[in-house]
Formats: structure tokens, sequence, C-alpha cells
């Protein structure tokens, strides 16, 4: 049961892939959650860049490949069972979201159904153009 | 691909787990990530309570049900996907860890290993007699 000797976070569990939580570094600000898998996170560790694994691409993602919106990585923690990641980084631009949010958790729930409560940062359809 | 219609967070999604990240409401401090079902979430909100589904024990996890220390929920969030939950809670006792720390996320990658960066705020062995 103990983890205690666990020197990083256990890829053997959760086949494989880890929840990975960025958080703002300096306001405290939750932006994503994604998923790593052991390469993901050692090439994250090599450069200080977040690089997640896209479940839906089943390939290697580095944030901001495309919009430039790249996470700088100031700091990485690991929880009690070693298997959830807590990244607190820069995000360059401003916005995590590939809906222009800052967060993609820009939606609260309320008795009357959801309420944006995020502000966009940037237009989704100026950033990724190429789609 | 679009979400934007969706009004609550979308069971269909990881085999009807979701990932919940529980974040100290006040300090902004992240204390546990979760996982929730349809189940627990529709608790949640009817309770005002975490409540949370324990994937190792296969059933509802009433967070603080033998500790004491229960999270109040403030606020609920999901995401752009609608595949992950965000709480902001009041964590009663200070300590979301089961072993005794504020937050989960108590130790942090260094070059030399993991450190350990949280404090403790009780005694697991005084807290969890039962076991």
């Amino acid at each position: 049961m103990t983890t205690e000797n666990a020197n990083s976070p256990d890829f053997s569990k959760g086949e494989g892939l880890l929840p990975a939580i960025a958080q703002d570094a300096t306001t405290g600000e939750i932006l994503m959650l994604a998923y790593m898998n052991r390469e993901s996170y050692a090439e994250t560790l090599e450069t200080g860049r977040a690089v997640y694994f896209s479940r839906s691409r089943n390939k290697l993602w580095r944030k901001g490949e495309e919009s430039g919106n790249v996470q700088n990585v100031k700091a990485i923690f690991f929880d009690c069972d070693a298997d959830t990641i807590l990244l607190k980084v820069e995000q360059v631009g401003g916005a995590a979201c590939h809906e222009g949010y800052s967060s993609c958790f820009f939606r609260q729930v309320t008795p009357e159904g959801f309420k944006v409560v995020g502000n966009r940062v940037f237009d989704p359809k100026e950033v990724y153009k190429k789609k």
C-alpha cells in the first residue's frame, strides 16, 4: 500500500497513462488536465516543456506545437498514490484551452445549467487556421 | 467534436469514471485527484459534499467518512471536453491526504529524486485507528 519509496510517478498504473494537471505557477489557476505516459513524462523532464500523450490521436502531444501556446514547466509533483502528476507551468500566450480560454475549466455548474465563467483570450478560428 | 451544448460532465466517456480535481477554494492549492461516476456526481450536487467513486474499493467514497475530513463543495466546473471535473472545496480538518498532508501532491520531483514539500497536518496512525 505504501508508496513512500517511489521516486517518480508509477507508470505501471493506469495502463501506462496517468492524469497530469497543469496549474498556472503564478496565479494557481488550474489550466487543464491531460495524460502522460512514460515517454511524454521523460521528454517533459528533459525539455522543460509540457509534453502529454493524446488519447484521441494516440501519440505524443507537445503542448503548443500548433498554437505556439507552449507550457514552460516550473515544478513537477506527484501524489500519494504516485498515479497523478501535477505540473506548475508558465502558460505562453495566456490560454491553455483550444477553445481560446485561459483555462479549460471555463464552465461552471449552476442550478440553471452551466455558465461560462472564463474569458476568451484568443479566437480558435484564427489560431488553428490549418484545420 | 464540439461539446458546446453539454450541460454537465459527460459520463459516457472514460467508461463512466471521470477524474475530479479538488482545489482549495480559498488558497487555490490542489488537494487531490479522485474519480467520479454519475452516481457520486449526483450525490455531490445533492449534498454539497464531495463524493467520489473509489476504484480500488469499487464503491462510492464519501470523502471524510472515516477521518471526518469532509470536503464542502463551493463550486463545480467541467472542462472543454466535458470529461474532467473541478471542485472548489473547503477542506474540513485542513488535510485532504490520507497520509496527513494538506495536499496529496506533497512530493516534488527534483534532479536528486523526490523531495517532500508538504506539511503533515495529522498523524495517519491517530486518525485511522481502525486500520
